[in-house]
């Protein structure tokens, strides 16, 4: 836009994007009897020349965010879904190739699990057997899987993590040695439980289309999978150090990734001090604990690749 | 109360009850390197010769709510929690006859279920290996495990059950041969999406300390297991009929059970016009659909052995 | 149905119900320049002769939901909104006389209330005035009115009122003088907040046609004001005598209810001890709190005019 | 730290800060019978000199989250809490000034607004009259009001906001002249509804000591009601033109602000075709509109006084 087409106003417009958020697109895939689940939440948000649109109104610029919407559930019958992350490279490649003000695409989406449902074996006579329960799932309710896919027209950037993944450890977690001000009265703690809400995001590597893309679906598992070792697997001193075994074994483990970052709240389970009825309460012997709600600690780092720089939000839970 | 000990006015008071809401408890048992873990949201609620607190803020006959919310860390630690159900009991005993002016005590429990995390073969070095890792749990996030234990000094009412729990069939489910009045504009189909999130309630036949106590934790997984089979097995006319089947299998099977109620919102999956964009859209071959919130089918019945008076609330959802 | 027609098995139908819920209607009425709104949450359910569908599938007696929700918005276009009681009405005489098998209706309607915003007096010049700005409206985000009616052909029930109402007293509340157990430690207090999120219900003595209907808009904000009065001006020794004064004062001045139920969280505002810092907290100076979030008190009573029957459910939570 | 510090492995820290979120603080003001309240949820957040801990567990620079809970609850009672901001920075300049690892705070206060309970004139004979309710409230309810103070020890940065704001012009709002592409089915709209739920963030352009601080609770009602009344006054094309006017208004009245951000989701209302049950619906009339959940359109945008840079982040909504 030319100078003289904003409006002589001391107001400007800085960066902005729009389009239509939370698309609930459930694709199922017939295998014969067996039947496969995608189950998404696309977010779309596109970004490019819309001074106009703001300063004066004009839609000439403006692809409807219901047109975004149409073309999501388009696509999912046009391409399936072979993982969420290859579903937003598609819908992103779209927008910003097909569409000359649109420079910049970022596909947002929540994918939910979902397992089969296991039948009896002689299923109910009239109504069926194993073979037809092939299409009956359960939703899976543990974590949320994410991925964010942002496209510029020429260079890629892939987030993709998890969130509402809830983790404890009942032992091997202590807290001491801490700085003591006016306002300290926290006692140390030399075995307590460690527990945590698992929000994970992580960046890819790949940011061109001439390189071999990642497999999503297997590098998501396995992400998964190294997270959960290393926290069951470390002894704590603190959930800062719990967190930093977590993102460097993502790193050490998948050469796709170069950067990890958690925001993990202290879900903390307060001893229940029970001597006013005359009853101990210790750890060694299996304890009684208060699951607090607020406040929590929380914690939050980026683990990077050496060399790699900072790309993920220092944010990730709302301004 | 006396007639007399009301006050001279026109409002008296009716049903009433108080207590202490949502206690979060979690309770560890170890058992040597391994250990368990019960994690359960408790409610009290206390009802009996209460008219001098309501008419005059006497609270000579109040046991206060703090005090139940102790009592429940308490005999967490005293009694251990063996099943959900046990414990309700343990508590209701104890305040109906511990308080003379309780009369009657509910008490309502969530149960939130963990799984192991599985850890790698060799653990980690000195941090340690997988006997360790005995102590590590992530939650399931499926349903949640529910019961309600009511007793009046004489008498036991359980009623356990479940809700969040999404299921869906993909196919196998048709809607058809309605009546159709003249706001009747809904096409019949016949081979839909049928998708619910159950809330289900069952109530126990066992009522008197005399009686053998039901294994509170098999029958819980044998009622789950015959409702989710049900779902998948019955080849459904209306979300009705599959209502009915989950029910009757579970009055079938499970002899401790005499009435079952389930609020079953029907989870809309449209199937998405692919038409102006040039694509079918067809059942037959893997279709999109559109996840819908609301508005939504509300199903809910109560499915009886032949003889059971129903006592399951009707309204399982807020009035 | 005759009893031939229910299949042999040990398990029959109860209770049950059916329908659409949460219908969301917006209803703007214009005056000119001067727009009026109506903002509902519309959740019908329908029961009568339902054998059928749910012991064989056959939907001969099934109106569908989808055709009970295009009845809301078709009645909402034809009738207007006069108040959610007189919509709920409409609707319900509407089901129970137009489909043979429907024998009883239950209408839920939730209302969200909105203000005008105020606009500046010369308005922004080319774009409008005062006059063009009385179609511009804020959500006023208080509590949410509430109404149920229900009908079987030949009396009518309605229970209206609200939820999510968080009051506060932050003086002239005490509690002490309660039943010590060995589970007690609560201190007594002398001085503290009251602070409730109130749900209240209130059930119309009207049941017939022929009787004069109330004026249902002036009888809601009349009961509100009563309530809030009464919450306000009562010195409490319990929050069961708070709850006794609100329903009283209800039963007193409005002559068209029969009797009220309130379900009251004691949100707690627990003190905190400053003295490890330094500081005194005493509530005469003006006192710090924190807010808690679970466990809470919970406080539930029903209050009937004299001669009246409780009809309102005990439990207005879920099971 | 020196290189040598920290593990030989190739996953290094990168950006990361922790503290304790979500405190749940109360203070009550006596002015006489005249109580006044302030209901915060303050969460801190501090970055520093933290390899030791992350790497290996060492907390010798790790003041406790405990110890900054305990932080806020001792500042309300020693400096009271004249306003969210003021409150803010008062905790920010204490941990940055106080802990040397400590070089950054940042302090996230969402604050809850109350209205005053009018009561009778009379009030209730013995419980009192009009000056005791002078400490009864009830919750507005409407938005929740934000701030965000950081400070790394020179440089101040506060960037106030508010979130869940519903508004609505019956009237006023048309969309079309758009792009279509062959995904687009939507029809031109002439005169719709146009509704959001306002997330705004505004930055201030007080960054030091030395300059005079802006009077924060002022500012909040003039911004506030500037932002109202440019959405009502605005005759909008898109929503996008509506959010420049709403962030121009404040830029041109408000000089102690520079920046604004926000997060306008499009609350669809969608015309219901009425047409099958022989019933129009049109606008002019008075319509009947379908209250849509998911999907949403979502539109956010910065807009800047002249020469001043975007630093309120792109994302406030959860990456």
């Amino acid at each position: 836009m030319t100078a003289s087409s904003r409006p002589a106003r001391p107001a400007i417009l800085g960066p902005n994007q729009y389009g239509k958020a939370e698309n609930r697109v459930v694709k199922i895939t017939r295998d014969g009897a067996t039947h496969h689940i995608k189950d998404l939440n696309v977010s779309v948000s596109l970004s490019g020349d819309m001074d106009e649109v703001h300063y004066f109104g004009s839609n000439a610029n403006v692809l409807p965010t219901d047109t975004t919407k149409n073309t999501v559930y388009a696509f999912a019958k046009e391409y399936g879904i072979e993982s969420a992350e290859q579903f937003g490279i598609h819908l992103a490649r779209h927008f910003v190739t097909s569409q000359e003000p649109i420079k910049t695409a970022r596909i947002r989406i929540e994918e939910y699990a979902w397992e089969r449902i296991e039948t009896s074996d002689a299923g109910s006579g009239s109504t069926g057997g194993a073979d037809e329960a092939r299409h009956s799932f359960v939703r899976k309710g543990q974590e949320t899987r994410l991925t964010q896919i942002t496209y510029d027209g020429e260079t890629w950037e892939v987030i993709s993590g998890l969130k509402d993944l809830v983790v404890m450890n009942s032992t091997n977690s202590e807290f001491w040695g801490y700085v003591k001000d006016k306002y300290t009265t926290l006692p140390e703690a030399y075995d307590r439980i460690l527990a945590t809400e698992v929000s994970g995001r992580w960046r890819f590597n790949w940011t061109g289309d001439e390189q071999k893309m990642p497999d999503w679906e297997k590098s998501y598992d396995q992400v998964r999978k190294h997270m959960l070792q290393a926290f069951a697997e470390t002894y704590s001193l603190s959930l800062q150090q719990t967190l930093y075994q977590m993102g460097s074994r993502i790193i050490e483990n998948r050469g796709e990734i170069d950067e990890v970052r958690f925001s993990l709240p202290n879900k903390h389970h307060f001893l229940v001090d029970l001597k006013p009825f005359g009853l101990e309460n210790d750890t060694a012997d299996g304890a009684v604990y208060f699951a607090a709600d607020r406040p929590y600690g929380l914690i939050e780092a980026t683990i990077l690749r050496d060399g790699a720089e900072p790309r993920i939000p220092v944010d990730m839970t709302n301004l």
